[in-house]
């Protein structure tokens, strides 16, 4: 396979050798179903106790707060459906610039009696107080909120927002795949704020694809999204994935760990990368706000933002147009409609989001190609204008 | 690890060697998200593309028709509740016998205004036709009867019943999770019967844990359970595990080439064992029903199952008690009590599931466990009676 440089984290990240290290005795002779009562089972049920200890110590939660889930997206769907089912149809609301895995659901709930409030960001991509504040008022039974938006990397100031939630009485959710292992995450902080349940996901943290958790508060009565067997106090039934859920477990521990001496670097990056941006004459989004120390989100006016990432793609270089996770969907990204940026300009948009193995060389090397590659888009658009 | 003996292959399988080998590029550098639009997306694309042939091949489906989720039990969910949504509650039936990832969802429905109607079955675990063609003429609209019992291994005539389900127009699904591998599984035949939809696990046939799929009828129309970024065709949203898929496909290929040729070695050993219990004085379930070829399930009068299971594992055999899919549950299998089974007998039940890695020596090395293990427990049980 030809390798481009990959600059795409906020889609997937590689995983550490030491993930697939701890994972590989549990896809050869560790394979035994954690339920089982007999050697094979008891070892694949001491290796996800000891994953729930590391996951939950990677965000200050407790072991027993930790439901482990296929994925993000299933995570997501679990709260909001799950809590949902178990209160009286209502309010809730949710962010414009959530994950589709965030808006959808709360969509579904529509056909089942409830009402939907997206809540307004401003220009840089931030919830906006006001309407938050006024909406709250309203006494929503769910809000959800993400920690650090995937396209944008734009932070929310979720212990301010909590604060209105919880005067109306809401369950308060956070999407927090982007900012685990970004950011440093404190789920007992959030929790004490109060943030009811958090969603990390292993794949976006250097672990494997198959594996994350919702991270809730016992408080909260949640109906399982797939019932049967009873896995995961009743919340998540089906054989665990054990190997999966063990290099979530150490995702969480190595990210948890290099959080702090990766930020400094991966911020370096970003700066330089924005500075090559804006000499290039790139519009970048989000800059007011606080942001990911990993994540550069821009345009070219005139550019289209697809066409540019498979020019880039072939000269080496692995980005992400839009949205990564839903690209099947060619429309401009709606976290920049909800932002208020012109389509136009929206449809340009590319997205650079960096990693550990990432160095300053590659974030030159990116430059220079983005240079070439722009001017000789731009000729060609010249020319056929 | 101290490796007893598996005899445990309906709770889980031993991964094949090709199977990991074919998944490792996927755990390492090909670690793509499958939506991205570089060429660590394109790769990881292609192999699930490669994988959803290779899984429908092996079923008699056409790729289009594969769903993939995370585990029979999603896969079950997604069935049984993504169905109800899009219909006008009404009559829904399940057999008595089905996993709990079957009949859980279908209870979860009562809530919504469903009326769930438990099939029986008769005395060897065969679903009573009688009371099927009863439950039919009531018009049920929704119907799941598994292809082969995870406990018995007894298996259904799905093309009769189907014939009855049609008749009531009703959506009629099999969890065929325990038949595939072991017997020759055809949906293209059984949909052309009359059954719509099929679930298959990777775990079960020598695949990995994370991967399963349901093999749906386009006709079905199914919301869900998983919303977000529209993956599998919009019903099953969540950046798809390309590993464990790579896995599933590969294993699927393998199981379909093996199912003839391990047949008759497997209902050999079956057979041996069988003779060798009713020599202890066993008893034997489902004795009169056809089985799967490679699952025993019996119990001795006055032992308890989970006791016994303990003693052969100390002494080298891992094996089932009840069903080791819900083994928190401490309650005798509702798929025995749904036998008429005696509930002192009932708890004693073990069961034995062979795979292709077992042999004639390990068979007979487990009778001679068991019968010295069954002695020991009978003289303490006198003792103490």
């Amino acid at each position: 396979m030809f390798a481009p440089v990959y600059l795409d984290h906020n889609a997937s990240t590689p995983p550490d050798p030491a993930v697939l290290e701890a994972m590989l005795p549990y896809l050869s002779g560790r394979f035994g179903n954690a339920s089982s009562r007999h050697e094979y089972g008891r070892a694949a049920r001491r290796a996800i106790d000891e994953a729930r200890d590391q996951v939950a110590a990677a965000v200050g939660a407790h072991a027993s707060e930790v439901v482990f889930t296929s994925g993000g997206s299933e995570a997501n769907n679990l709260f909001i459906k799950g809590a949902a089912v178990c209160l009286k149809p209502g309010l809730l609301a949710v962010s414009a610039i959530e994950h589709p895995c965030v808006i959808k659901p709360a969509e579904q709930l529509c056909k089942h009696g409830w009402t939907l409030e997206k809540l307004t960001v401003d220009a840089s991509g931030r919830v906006d107080i006001g309407n938050f504040a006024a909406i709250m008022a309203r006494k929503p039974k769910i809000v959800s909120v993400m920690l650090a938006n995937n396209e944008t990397g734009v932070l929310q100031d979720l212990e301010s927002l909590a604060e209105y939630a919880r005067m109306a009485g809401a369950w308060f959710h956070t999407d927090a795949v982007q900012a685990v292992g970004k950011l440093a995450v404190d789920f007992r902080r959030l929790n004490a704020a109060g943030v009811h349940a958090l969603t990390l996901s292993a794949h976006k943290i250097g672990g494997p694809k198959g594996a994350a958790a919702l991270v809730l508060d016992k408080r909260v009565e949640l109906e399982p999204l797939i019932a049967g067997g009873g896995h995961e106090r009743g919340l998540r039934s089906g054989t665990e994935n054990v190997a999966a859920i063990v290099g979530f477990g150490v995702a969480c521990t190595l990210a948890a760990e290099r959080q702090a001496t990766l930020a400094k670097p991966l911020l370096e990056m970003r700066r330089r990368l924005e500075a090559g941006l804006t000499g290039l004459g790139a519009t970048l989004f989000g800059q007011a706000a606080e942001r990911l120390p990993n994540t550069v989100y821009f345009s070219f006016p005139e550019l289209d933002g697809e066409t540019l990432v498979g020019y880039l793609d072939r000269a080496g270089y692995a980005v992400a147009s839009g949205a990564a996770c839903s690209s099947a969907n060619p429309e401009p990204s709606h976290v920049l409609r909800a932002m208020g940026v012109d389509p136009g300009l929206a449809r340009g948009a590319v997205r650079v989001s960096l990693g550990g193995g990432n160095s300053g060389e590659q974030v030159a090397g990116f430059l220079k190609t983005l240079q070439a590659t722009v001017a000789g888009l731009q000729r060609l658009t010249a020319m056929t204008a």
